[in-house]
């Protein structure tokens, strides 16, 4: 864990105050929801309260310091001088908290998720497994009966699948046919699958703390011919975005590749979000890959790799892949074929 | 809806900004994990970006606008003037990007919080089926076998019955037997249940977007006199504090109630958290029942009493009903017997 501490030391000079509960987990392996550390120079101070205080004694390499349950308020009364505090987890109200018990606080951004999204080989070893167990689940849920049963039985189903391969769901499992799949974000819900559909698919499992993210898309018999042009299409973007990702390649860039080849064949307007995220302890972190993104892809990025087409009341198609960007292109860990799979 | 909003523009004047997405969701029923709700005088804005506009498009009493997936920063650009905003949600950095696009901004706590602890009586209704269904559940549950079974099989086997009974678990589904016990927060794992243990088990099922909640504590035999001792000091302790709850007592004295019967018995050291929480759409709200608790009950609140001890590498006891805060008392929802149950 030390060499975590290590790496953060470098990029902050002052005392930092990390309460992201996911950042304390990465840095000193300490998990609860309420907790916070203190990186000074020569120390390293883990605080929590009563509940968690037996599993922090067992922590390597920090001091332990028992709070009370208000961690911040306590904390604003412990603390003195610069203290530098991450401002995207840290509330308006736990800021005024720490303000007024006199620390002069220096917000800081990203800090230790961009150490986060570089992963270590024994953080890409974790995450190759769980890709190969989701992989192995969804060839496994590809031999369901699928016709006639609600999306809500087949998510629970691909839920079960993962339990009994040794993980559990890293998110709640999307499955989403017909009309319904024609949001990006869609819930599974008590819609029985007819004939004629596409439907999502969007799970992934969580081992050892770590996530993977697959989406493949299914269809039954008769599949409208406009779904089937759309799954050929989408199917290809995926593919030329997955062979333009390298170190150097910027989120923007990568997005561009898919987006540029769904509006070619027309589809422009229904690729309603993002190429993809990094994944990691959370199922969302850095980088990311959007218009929007300001991040560089690097060597031990893992990231998803997902455009969709959304056709409003007809249906949707989303395909992705989880990669490890490599020092010269991606390690694709998502194995379940790509080509149209069609259930009963 | 409406009444909720015309409630909080009873208690805030200003043009009131909600970034809290359950928050939203209470308000107005739209369910996005990236959305506000600017709630003025004489209108409310709904703000979400293209993946949900068609959902957006379908909530009644409010204007849509769509924004970027970046929210906040598109936010800070269209509004102006003074808005009030909920300082326990926002981050240090969305404030920050909110000032800089010039808005004068209020800080609140708890309002919409507050409007949420008091049940409206089909939000009562509601709570009343998931705690049936989880009291149904436990009843199944209790007829399995435990001994020889893991933790975390015998969690996914209640996973499963809430499932079958048409739910879904509200949270991680604690299963923490012997030592693994005695920890207030204890997570399920790969340990088998052997015999002499007590077994917490603390679940709760979703249903229609409001949570349950429930722990009951198994054993297995011989179970040693002390844990005996602690099962019988609970139970009158969780029991004196139900006989307690009424309108008009504070958070700290019915926590109080219990401690002080714990603490009669000798137990004090080994009660490391608060009595209860209040359960809603979130699994944790307001109000708090605790040492440190600012509240006081109303009717129409819905809180847990669960008191527990904690005998380090021996086991743990936690006994937990959900009930309503009524006219004059308590309404207990959770009907799973609270006598010590023997399992095989």
């Amino acid at each position: 864990m030390s060499e975590r501490v290590e790496r953060l030391r470098e990029a902050v000079e002052e005392p930092f105050l990390i309460l992201d509960p996911v950042n304390v987990r990465y840095l000193v392996g300490f998990e609860s929801s309420n907790s916070g550390l203190l990186v000074e120079r020569s120390r390293v101070l883990l605080f929590t309260d009563f509940r968690y205080a037996a599993a922090a004694r067992t922590v390597d390499g920090v001091d332990f310091v028992e709070t009370s349950r208000s961690l911040v308020a306590d904390l604003a009364e412990r603390l003195t001088g610069r203290v530098a505090f991450e401002a995207d987890s840290v509330t308006y109200s736990g800021y005024e908290t720490l303000a007024a018990g006199g620390l002069e606080l220096l917000p800081t951004r990203g800090v230790v998720e961009r150490l986060r999204a570089i992963k270590e080989d024994r953080e890409l070893e974790t995450i190759r497994q769980a890709s190969a167990l989701t992989s192995e689940a969804f060839e496994r849920f590809s031999r369901e009966r699928f016709l006639g049963r609600t999306e809500r039985e087949l998510a629970w189903r691909l839920d079960s699948i993962f339990h009994d391969l040794g993980g559990s769901s890293s998110f709640d499992t999307i499955v989403a046919a017909g009309a319904n799949g024609s949001t990006p974000h869609a819930h599974s819900g008590e819609g029985r699958i007819e004939a004629g559909q596409t439907i999502v698919v969007d799970a992934g499992c969580a081992l050892d703390g770590y996530c993977s993210d697959c989406t493949r898309t299914f269809a039954t018999t008769p599949l409208p011919e406009r779904l089937r042009e759309a799954y050929a299409v989408c199917l290809a973007a995926q593919e030329e975005a997955l062979g333009a990702i390298r170190p150097g390649i910027s989120g923007i860039d990568a997005d561009a590749v898919a987006r540029a080849a769904i509006t070619r064949a027309g589809f422009g307007d229904a690729f309603g979000h993002g190429l993809g995220h990094g994944v990691g302890m959370a199922i969302h972190e850095q980088p990311r890959l959007s218009t929007e993104s300001e991040d560089v892809l690097s060597p031990g990025n893992v990231v998803t790799v997902e455009p969709g087409i959304y056709l409003e009341g007809l249906g949707g198609i989303r395909i992705e892949d989880l990669v490890i960007v490599t020092q010269d292109g991606a390690e694709v860990l998502t194995s379940f074929t790509k080509d149209l799979v069609t259930v009963d």
